[in-house]
């Protein structure tokens, strides 16, 4: 219990009292709340954050190497020789990819990726880009797989089909609830069926591998029929390569996410994070080559009606038995979990933004299981909006994706190379304190430097190739958004650094005294008591005080008057005569008058009775005066516009 | 220049101020405002009355005879002989009514019609079903006859097909726009082509009836094809009587509203009113009995493909000529100026209840031309949105039109019937004062009386046949919208009658002192310049102030409290640790703890800083606290909640 009396004894010493939350149903939706206190308790080991941040990275072995067939086969079936060197290539940008993003882990330990690596390596400019395009594909990354799942069940129970909307939303809403349990719990949700599709495929690809070895793998049986563009060109064209390169890099994506969220790791943080990230860059290659090589033994074939992981599992097992449908059910597990990372990364460089102030500083809030909460739930909007807007079409959202992932990528690995460059032109010894890290010479800078200008160089081309190919099935919508996101970042940014300006007490001088004039006005259209109230309370506010009486009909102007002979307690009241029957204009006129006329130090206060009725629906039947002064006299300074609420019914 | 000191000498005499209104947009649209004391000058005379509340009513000539003859025609041509006859009872029935309602315009001098004659005679329910069958029924007249118009236009210009809807709501724009003008300028706007409606209906009736007396008139030259349900009946059944002439009393629609519209005459208004009323029965009458008698001698039929009216006219005119489009055209303008009366209607109707208490108060606003601007404003909005619903159609809107009117018909003559036996039951000589009239004895009362409830019992069994007929097109949603609307206008009286009650000074006694422990509490969640501005302002309302401080972070805690040694002003701070990182919650248990504790007449007022951003939309990037502290607080009697808006940028 408070008491308030014990503060009067004490002014100067800060007294603190804690709070305790009752509880609620959100406990029961999110659990218990957690204590600030208890956050280095709220972090996961490195098996659970592979769940939760490879999850994406993993799903997209279920489709990279049929991006590359089809592809190919424009060419026809000479093309398919090419698939396993580029998987090598693939394998190898995502070999320099993961490097640099190791390296980023243990430069910053705080977190933030792409967009901290540019901030303080390039400038502001690269750093909203990189961000503006993370943002989104962590939106996209959600409404495409949570659709391409919703699709894996559409086409086995087709009768679902015009629910499909309705489902995604539920999936999204799911994943959103176990996110705002907190990483812990999320990552115990999702690490079982993780691991249970790794344990698969290795075991998958482990069997056909030795099939393959004693001879006795064969092809697939009854191919599923080739997609339309078959055979479209007679040779191999370099373009073609390019393009094939280009569409299986689609396994790079999620490899970012870790990097935004070293902070859900258990200390030492940065080496757990670094140490995930290359188990997932290792469990990605050796999947990924080994689905590419397999593949290409068994002759699978792109198509539209059987994807190249079920050809590969029924031709391995020799049909359609038990392993067969454990691969294929937590490929569909998987493609679903992938929306997992996103809702671990978005919020988490949604907050560290929001803390630069280039998005709303109530990102930053955790919520009471010590995520952001409204990072978490805004990203769940954003996705489900998409997913209604492209009716959980995954042929119509992907276009727009992997742009935005492999932007960042160019943009963090550029910032690394100049990072380098600059390690090596410090005295040996010496060191370069900047931003959010401290530069050291570094003897093999050059190699470095030269590493990650070659990654940037891909990612690049990787993303040139993605703008053009796709750019009329919807890249150009990225490429109108993202200079529109980095506008609206910049705004926000500009509104937050001039406000902290415009409030910082530095260099403020002797603020105004506590004392001086002080005159209350209190509009008054009749005499009652929820008037009488209002008077009372700007009588104990000043003893300067003005009743003001708009007069619109000339007999309710005189019972006006002769009540307040009777209650006014003699406080003054000035009459505007209001002609043209306005109440408003009149009240605003004479208090811009007074506004006018007033003395250095003044302040006026308008009190407005409000009627408060026990329905808030009965509002519509009164004016609403005290919203309406108020908005008109929000830019005026020292008028401050109070409303004194009186309770009836 | 008002000069606010002058006051302070003379605090005890009210000082009168006059307002001007300045110039503005709206000066251009609807004209520039007219003083209250222009009123008497605001009004009209017999002529344009008639034009204003007599469109309704003259309009439907256009369409009465026709629907007798449809009804007529399921017993096929031998049914076409009762027509006339059948429109001699209409005749009958609209001298009954128009009777009923001179005496309604001469008892009741300031308006109101069946919803006044209801309230004083019957009771507070039948008024209420009175008025909103009235208020529905004047929304459907606007919805009613702009799209008829419209269906016109759109039967000449096929073309424009696609575009009726938007074409209605220009209408209703332009309609309502020469109504906010004011009463006299849309009378002037109307007279023109109304009286040339009646004009070019009398020269038609007057050609026709000297051909027909000299035997030259013949019958309809290349008649249309009948409608679909002809001969169904082989015999004129009494029901099928009964039928027809009911679908003939739409002629009778519309007769309301001058007794609705009484304030809008010059004075001697009841009488001005009165005799434009005879005159606008004289006029119906004939023109409808005319039209009823020369239809039947040129052997019109009632059609889908030609009106009656233009049957009639190529007939007497004998072919398509000059005449003949004349008609025609003015038929057409005369169906969309019926709208007219609606908006003359409506809104005095509204503010009548509204002075009742059973509609907002707002509605008895007039705005700058006099007129009741809100009340012409939402029914072109209601009007509208059906418009927009039905997609102009006017078979659609129709079966939902008239069982309104006839039930206020009923209610009204029932009501004087009562009223008429309370004056046989007066001692010649004596009075009885009632709410808006004096009853006096009246030796004629058993024959007034006799004349009143014959038409109470023949307008109620048309409101029957209408419901009954009309049941499945749409008359059921009217017997659903009625008890409906009579439910939200009770409601709306309730709140007032009680807000009332408990605002009332009888019986208040003496009010709290002027004196009394006045407490601010001031939540700071960082130390700025804003946060000085409201602690100087909590200052100056009371030396009684505390700062809260709710701890999220304790770093930033830290910092405040070494903030607020330097210019926290000995002020007493009290910190409240929120370990689970919530705001509002701490912050109301505090303040809650504080009133459980306060003083007699104690006021508490928490005073919170706001920013306000140079443009709105940045307020999306702050908590609002304030107002979640004032939604939170509302409820609490003597707490007030402050935002002192500090301007940044």
């Amino acid at each position: 219990m408070i008491n308030p009396e014990d503060n009067k004894s004490t002014p100067f010493i800060p007294r603190t009292i804690d709070y305790e939350p009752p509880h609620d149903l959100s406990h029961f939706l999110i659990g218990r709340p957690l204590a600030t206190a208890d956050a280095p308790h709220q972090t996961i080991g490195k098996a659970v954050g592979l769940a939760v941040f490879a999850s994406d990275a993993l799903s997209s072995n279920a489709y990279a190497t049929q991006e590359i067939l089809a592809i190919l086969a424009i060419a026809g079936m000479r093309g398919f020789a090419y698939v396993f060197p580029i998987s090598i290539a693939i394998v190898l940008l995502l070999i320099i990819v993961s490097i640099s993003y190791v390296q980023i882990i243990h430069t910053y330990p705080d977190g933030g990726g792409a967009y901290i690596v540019a901030r303080d390596n390039i400038g502001e400019m690269s750093a909203l880009i990189a961000a503006s395009s993370l943002l989104m594909d962590y939106i996209l990354t959600v409404s495409v797989s949570i659709s391409s799942g919703v699709a894996q069940i559409v086409s086995a129970f087709p009768d679902v089909f015009e629910y499909r909307v309705y489902i995604a939303i539920v999936a999204v809403i799911f994943v959103t609830l176990i996110n705002l349990r907190g990483v812990k719990e999320s990552g115990a949700a999702i690490a079982i069926p993780s691991f249970m599709f790794i344990i698969i495929m290795f075991v998958t690809l482990a069997v056909g591998m030795i099939k393959y070895l004693t001879g006795s793998l064969g092809a697939v049986i009854d191919p599923p029929e080739l997609i339309h563009a078959t055979g479209a060109l007679t040779v191999v064209t370099p373009f073609l390569i390019l393009h094939a390169f280009s569409s299986g890099t689609a396994a790079l994506t999620g490899i970012e996410a870790i990097s935004n969220g070293i902070t859900a790791f258990k200390e030492p943080r940065s080496k757990n994070a670094g140490i995930t990230l290359i188990w997932m860059a290792v469990i990605l290659s050796s999947l990924f080559l080994g689905i590419s090589f397999l593949s290409g033994k068994i002759f699978a074939v792109p198509s539209e009606f059987e994807t190249v992981i079920s050809q590969m599992a029924r031709t391995i097992f020799g049909g359609q038995g038990f392993f067969y449908i454990a691969v294929i059910l937590f490929t569909t597990i998987i493609l679903i979990l992938a929306a997992n990372t996103a809702f671990a990364g978005f919020p988490r460089l949604s907050a560290l933004m929001a803390k630069d102030g280039f998005l709303p500083r109530q990102l930053t809030y955790r919520g009471s299981r010590l995520v952001y909460s409204r990072g978490i739930v805004s990203l769940a909007v954003i996705a489900s909006l998409l997913i209604i807007f492209f009716q959980a079409s995954v042929t119509r959202l992907i276009p727009l994706y992997a742009i935005g992932v492999f932007l960042s990528f160019t943009l963090s690995q550029f910032g690394m190379a100049l990072r380098w460059w600059k390690c090596g032109h410090i005295k040996p010894g010496a060191e370069l304190v900047e931003r959010s890290s401290t530069l050291h010479f570094d003897p093999h800078w050059k190699l470095k430097m030269i590493a990650n200008g070659f990654g940037a160089l891909c990612t690049a081309i990787v993303m040139l190739v993605f703008a053009v190919t796709k750019f009329e099935d919807g890249a150009y919508i990225v490429l109108i958004l993202i200079p529109v996101l980095v506008a609206i970042l910049w705004l926000i940014h500009r509104h937050y650094s001039g406000l902290a300006k415009n409030l910082s007490l530095e260099n403020y001088g002797e603020p105004p005294p506590y004392m001086g004039r002080h005159r209350v006005i209190v509009p008054v259209s009749n005499l009652h008591q929820g008037t009488l109230a209002a008077l009372r309370y700007a009588r104990m506010l000043s003893d300067d005080v003005t009743a003001v009486h708009v007069s619109i009909d000339p007999d309710e102007t005189k019972r006006v008057e002769k009540k307040w002979e009777a209650w006014g307690k003699a406080t003054r009241l000035v009459i505007l005569a209001s002609p043209y029957r306005l109440f408003l204009e009149p009240l605003l006129g004479y208090i811009e008058e007074i506004i006018a006329a007033r003395q250095p130090n003044e302040m006026i206060t308008i009190v407005v009775p409000q009627f408060i009725p026990s329905k808030q629906i009965f509002n519509a039947l009164h004016m609403q005066t005290a919203e309406m002064l108020r908005k008109e006299l929000l830019s005026k300074p020292g008028v401050v516009v109070t409303d004194v609420p009186y309770q009836v019914l």
